[in-house]
């Protein structure tokens, strides 16, 4: 259930964080009405492009938590979450999404959101990072490994 | 351009990390021709769902780098990436991708690549984890101060 002390938290963070030199946006995963790890975007800080608020917040649960499932998690970001960001969400099986600024909101101030996901939506030949499959024939024989594998860790 | 050894490697990358208790997946970033940084699947052995393979080798080449910006690298994965590791790859401006396996074959042996992509394709309404925007007048001021800020680092 949506706790409004979570998103103004959340929010706080992204202000605060563009004092400390980083982006825009801040994120708090919530367990049991309990903050468990909150995140901030520090791209260009940490030279990281993937530690976007909801990103490093996913990853400080799962370490604290000792765990890699989000379940009965919910994460609180002060925006949107770009496709990263949501599909990190997803892998979490985080269960619930509540934010604040939209994709739009992002692209107004010169981020990317809303483009990559426009890139998702197009077919591969499309879209700007060009993709090419090579020796499929080979890269198979991992899947084929996996299958056999004994005592694997599935997700 | 294409070199079949830096797919090789990937390759065998993929294949290595399933003997270590990791996912079959792996990736390499290549610089002038030269291998900047790799990545296996780390998921369920480090407890961090965003440790994929190709999120994993960007984070190590832009700390090898110094960067938060991999222009003019090119990435080899093992497998056509998710959509946290495409989006990473949009983020991190690599300007090429290889792939081997497709997001068919990895959900054929359980992974949920192919859902993720079809979730992001949906409206937000339609989805499997709810979304519902809160706060948006608190949220837009952390972009509004953002737009004030002197001296921030866009990207």
């Amino acid at each position: 259930m949506f706790e409004r002390k979570f998103m103004t938290k959340a929010i706080s963070l992204s202000r605060e964080n563009i004092k400390k030199g980083g982006g825009p946006f801040g994120a708090v995963i919530v367990k049991e009405g309990k903050i468990v790890a909150s995140g901030c975007n520090r791209v260009t800080c940490n030279n990281d492009p993937t530690a976007h608020a909801e990103v490093s917040a996913i990853r400080k649960a799962c370490k604290k938590l000792e765990t890699f499932s989000l379940e009965n998690c919910e994460i609180y970001s002060s925006c949107e979450p770009c496709p990263m960001c949501l599909s990190a969400i997803y892998w979490a099986r985080i269960s619930k999404l509540y934010y604040g600024n939209t994709k739009k909101d992002a692209a107004k101030i010169g981020f990317d959101d809303s483009f990559i996901y426009d890139e998702l939506d197009l077919p591969k030949e499309k879209r700007q990072i060009p993709a090419q499959q090579h020796l499929p024939e080979q890269a198979i024989e991992a899947f084929n490994d996996w299958k056999k594998a004994e005592n694997k860790v599935e997700y």
